[in-house]
């Protein structure tokens, strides 16, 4: 079934010990949307400048995204400046162009209006709400958010989680929101704000998810994915992204709803992040084919797996 | 079979934010053979103070540990204080008073001659590789590490590694005694100085065993288990020796030795790492039965389990 992404699409310009790429195509909706097209249909909500050109708008097209909801608007898009030195789980912001997208009001396209599965990309909390109520066929809603929002809109966050049935942030993220330095006492203090799962992201070390009791099947127990030891990260931007776009694209592709699939998503999710960092910008991503993700899954299976 | 640790016996003040603990019995080889202890038959090597009493022994003894290589010394047992803040990965130390360890020699009793497994604590790597060439019989070695040595005694630590089949130690040693801040890469130059093995700690995040190609059969995929999210760490002192102990005495009480085994072994080392940070000091691991350790596999194992 489709999924509808909102985020932002931007020009970065990354920098890493494995070298450096200039104005590559990147943003939120771009990695989820990239990601996410491998295991269902998605439609994008963004902006974007006039220095978005066709020749961007088809690497959505031939992953078959709809790009409808694009809104193309007089001025630059989105710029970001980064790299990564020895901590490849932190960037180093060189700049931040807002540009097209300070402005930015998602506006939904009248032929998206079925969607059943939303993503929320790491935008303004007002934004995020304002989307998920104007859809009323949507069954889940899985969504982003940052320590900027955490720190300085969190009642406009705390709406936002009211609406969000998972939530998808990393370690550092969960303890701030909750104020809590254990993990498993932050994602309680989480779930009680909202959503019915929480994953925790824990960068090279896999992903973590956590469910309100009863949510999902019977029981709370938290599941976890590993991640791949990769010998050379070339550049982490968009990993995160990246994990939520085969996590919930793979939920989009299922019947049923269940624990069993949320745990499967979580492997696949790991598995699109850990191709996401193998090359600059989104160049790994554009190039995948179904067989290599599934052999993939199965690495990360054996990863974990006892006879 | 007989698994034979050597290393540290002392007393530890700890404080951490769930209280304080003062003088109890601490040290590599307490907390080795403790979790050891549930798998198969342990003997020790280490030496005490005058302060070290017959009810200190008696928590050995009553685990069926074989104490006859406890040397007692003239003066006062090793003494570690320390305390862990917000960041329960790292304690900050109080004070270490080396005491009778200051002058520790390993002896080895005669009735310990055919141990077929060795656990070398951390300790002078110089004295780690006496002990090991001082026994004929042994089968497998596993052996811990730490900073200090790395970096003070780096010529007699890469002769340890050429005669230590297992080497356990964490992320950031691990990096250190490679000088490479990829893991993966890390955990491939170290195989590179001798083990046939290395498993790196990443503490709430589980474990993951690096394999030298072919060794312990076909292959080299690295393997993982995880780490079960516990809501209150009291003190996770000890953690990394607990671990040792359940992974080396699962692998002692096996008949055969290959990577099903040393699979298992890693989560059953998770396992005991989980109970000894419930309580200050030795406390969970002195009243733990085979069924709560093997109750808990199962959590651990339906933790990264797919259908």
């Amino acid at each position: 079934m489709s999924i509808l992404a909102v985020g932002s699409v931007a020009f970065d310009c990354i920098a890493s010990p494995a070298g450096r790429a200039d104005d590559v195509l990147g943003g939120s909706a771009t990695y989820f949307a990239l990601a996410a097209s491998y295991f269902t249909d998605v439609r994008i909500v963004a902006v974007v400048g006039e220095d978005f050109t066709a020749q961007h708008e088809q690497v959505f097209k031939s992953h078959g995204v709809d790009t409808r909801g694009i809104e193309h608007a007089k001025g630059k898009t989105f710029r970001w400046g980064g790299q990564y030195r020895d901590n490849l789980n932190e960037a180093k912001t060189d700049f931040t162009h807002l540009n097209v997208f300070e402005k930015f009001q998602p506006r939904i396209p009248q032929a998206y209006a079925d969607s059943q599965f939303l993503f929320l990309g790491n935008i303004n909390p007002s934004l995020q709400t304002a989307v998920r109520r104007g859809l009323d066929g949507v069954r889940l809603t899985g969504g982003d958010t940052m320590n900027f929002w955490i720190n300085g809109a969190r009642a406009d966050l705390l709406e936002t989680l009211k609406v969000m049935n998972i939530l998808l942030i990393n370690d550092t993220e969960a303890k701030m929101l909750a104020g809590d330095s254990s993990l498993p006492r932050a994602a309680r203090k989480v779930l009680a704000m909202g959503p019915q799962a929480l994953v925790v992201k824990h960068g090279e070390y896999g992903a973590t998810i956590f469910f309100r009791e009863g949510a999902f099947g019977l029981g709370s127990h938290p599941f976890r994915a590993p991640a791949l030891p990769i010998e050379e990260v070339k550049d982490p931007t968009g990993a995160g992204d990246s994990f939520a776009g085969g996590f919930m694209g793979y939920i989009a592709s299922q019947q049923q709803l269940n624990r069993e699939v949320l745990k499967r998503a979580l492997f696949y999710g790991g598995v699109m992040g850990s191709f996401a960092v193998e090359q600059f910008g989104t160049e790994r991503l554009q190039t995948l084919t179904r067989d290599e993700i599934d052999a993939r899954f199965q690495v990360f299976r054996e990863l974990t797996h006892l006879e």
